[in-house]
């Protein structure tokens, strides 16, 4: 006995067919006239997209059937019907259309097998940190005026003023960090960005490790560790669904330790031989990242930036003291940048210091401070966009399709 | 080699120890004075609480240590000092002072078990559903005007007008149940309401399943498996962190299945006879829930509640068309509901008829009713509080110690 849905119906007047979906997999299901009641027939030209249904027959093996497997019907009961003018048809719907129906795009075989690629690689990251000892840390989505300026949703909370919804965890993950060493975050971040690229969500979620007492070479190398254990496992364990996407698994393959490192003054020169007119002291915007992912078939490490383009927060290179000790992490195929990480400013008068030169209230920082007053370490950490790491595995290239539902400038529905 | 914090000091003036902290444990250092150099004995002596050093020693086993091993120490390095007003100082500290100093109170034996607990809980969550086949779906937290009604908190959303913080997935739940089958979702949800009771925040984290053709009673018997599951795992796994936080682990061995099950209307003649004055049709209060649970040493579900005291989506009982086939869960020891769940209205009409009832904008929830409208199906969830049932796990009064950076009325720092 199958409970499920109609995907797809095709009739010769003898024997007719059914495939089901219960969203797990498709199912082959097989009427022949002669040999079910006349009523249960019947009910088979009733059937349509997306009805739903329970049926019973006898399973068994069929190598011509989607998914190696049909059933023989002895009885069909229909549970909801559905009316003919159920939207997603069989053809090429426009984007706006698809993403007004997402409720009913989820159930198309390439969106279930984003979905459950999605899923195995969210349980790999939890699996990944609980295995390794790292404590995952929820941190506040309602925070006072902290983080990043600008692209700020703000919400009146009770008497104490405006709250806004956080764009990182990792001030709070630094203070967890120096309580419990090695910790991550996992949840929904905000911009209120007018962006309108394939890789820009209002809503999307991030993963944010912080290390007590790993430097920027440390954070690296866990980054890439990281990177690669999802993206193997995935290969490993969802085969059925890349196929689904048609991804090409070869480059897939590729992406294990260690990972090019560039650092930015050569990533500069880099693109300006390829022409770009981006100086040393701009930050890298997606087409220089274009130029250099073009030499690599793996991620690339871009290390180093100036100070000016990157947050207060990072540590002063000692080496360098233009620059802070970052990386970004960009991923092939023009995926752009998947992780953005960095070692942190422990040194408490320079991150005063660069609170001051940003123009940051410092009041709001005095408990961040503290974890430079009171004991002060070396720590590291590192955000990576889930929606952009699942697209890239997904070999799909718009971020807007490897959520569930997506929020954009122009999108608050379903 | 240890990098870690100074929990404890103590000297006799030729030997004297350091009790270190580093996020996964405590070691005991030890110095003697003869043995080591003049310069390492006198940086001990600066040491103080909460400062960072890296210590250099040889380790050994010393069974009244606490951890079990000791490190003589050769060296000392001070990495950074922390004066002596540290705030959390071994005494009695008042709730606002901890929790104006939460980034301190994290780094307490007692916190780091507690934060150990949540970890393993979320975990255990993770791994339940990933080896049963449930895809994970992260809803949306910026949504338009649906859900439950009161304690919104609004943002502006562009040219789109008021977004609202979710506070369930459950309806986005729903439509991703048509399409995987068993899905859950695991985010922050978000309530304005002006509650001060031990049992409140206004930013929690909720767990909330939904199965496709599973009715009442199989959502029962998934919510009694999936707790029992996860108070046994942190029985097995987190021995030494519910020792630190004296918890009686009789009361948890006992939490296996089946839960004791009362039907709302014996629920309300119990408490009458226990002196409440409950009546037929009010929804159950808090001294109502601890009248119930008194009875019992494991969790009750009281199922079928009135109609005006639920939500608009659960179905009604075809049995007692004035109550619902709902339950809500209901943890021994006076921690209240952890779970509120449900079958929800698969019927087009009476879902309309109930929307109209409780007065609610039916253009909001189109895409809600499709899924009655193309091939409805039997469906049934629930959602779990994670920081209650994580309070009830680790015997902690109060929620608001069992999330790093609580969210109360009047709290929105650290």
């Amino acid at each position: 006995m199958i409970r499920a849905w109609v995907t797809h119906l095709r009739s010769s007047g003898k024997i007719a067919f059914a495939v089901l979906r219960d969203g797990t997999g498709i199912c082959q299901s097989v009427f022949v006239k002669s040999q079910v009641p006349a009523e249960v027939w019947a009910r088979f030209a009733e059937l349509t997209t997306e009805t739903s249904v329970e049926i019973t027959g006898e399973a068994r093996a069929e190598p011509r059937a989607p998914g190696g497997v049909e059933v023989g019907v002895t009885d069909l009961t229909v549970i909801g019907p559905s009316p003919s003018d159920y939207p997603i048809q069989p053809k090429e719907h426009g984007i706006d259309f698809l993403l007004d129906n997402r409720h009913f795009w989820l159930r198309s075989a390439r969106q279930r097998a984003i979905a459950v690629i999605r899923n195995e690689v969210e349980q790999g990251i939890h699996d990944y940190f609980y295995e390794r000892g790292f404590l995952r840390v929820d941190t506040p989505i309602l925070t006072a005026a902290i983080g990043e300026r600008s692209g700020l949703f703000a919400t009146e909370y009770f008497e104490e003023g405006n709250a806004y919804l956080a764009q990182t965890g990792q001030l709070y993950g630094e203070a967890a960090a120096a309580a419990f060493g090695k910790i991550y975050t996992f949840g929904p971040t905000f911009r209120a960005e007018k962006s309108k690229t394939r890789r820009h969500l209002t809503e999307f979620w991030m993963i944010e490790p912080e290390v007590a007492w790993n430097d920027s070479n440390d954070n690296m190398r866990l980054q890439e560790d990281f990177v690669s254990y999802l993206v193997q496992r995935v290969l490993e364990r969802r085969t059925t669904e890349l196929a689904e996407l048609e991804r090409d698994v070869e480059k897939l393959r590729n992406i294990v330790p260690p990972f090019p490192r560039l650092n930015y003054t050569d990533a500069v020169a880099l693109v300006q031989r390829k022409g770009s007119d981006t100086k040393w002291g701009d930050d890298l915007g997606a087409e220089d990242e274009a130029l250099i992912v073009a030499d690599y078939d793996k991620p690339v490490f871009v290390f180093n930036y100036p100070k000016e383009a990157k947050a207060f927060y990072m540590k002063e290179n000692p080496d360098d003291p233009r620059t802070v000790l970052c990386d970004d992490l960009l991923a092939p195929e023009g995926y752009g940048e998947i992780i953005g990480g960095s070692q942190r400013e422990d040194d408490y008068d320079k991150l005063v210091a660069r609170l001051a030169e940003e123009g940051l209230q410092r009041d709001a920082y005095e408990w961040y401070l503290d974890l430079r007053r009171y004991g002060t370490f070396t720590h590291a950490g590192f955000g990576l966009g889930l929606e952009r790491t699942v697209a890239w595995i997904c070999g799909i290239q718009h971020v807007r399709e490897v959520i569930a539902f997506p929020r954009l400038m122009h999108r608050l529905t379903p």
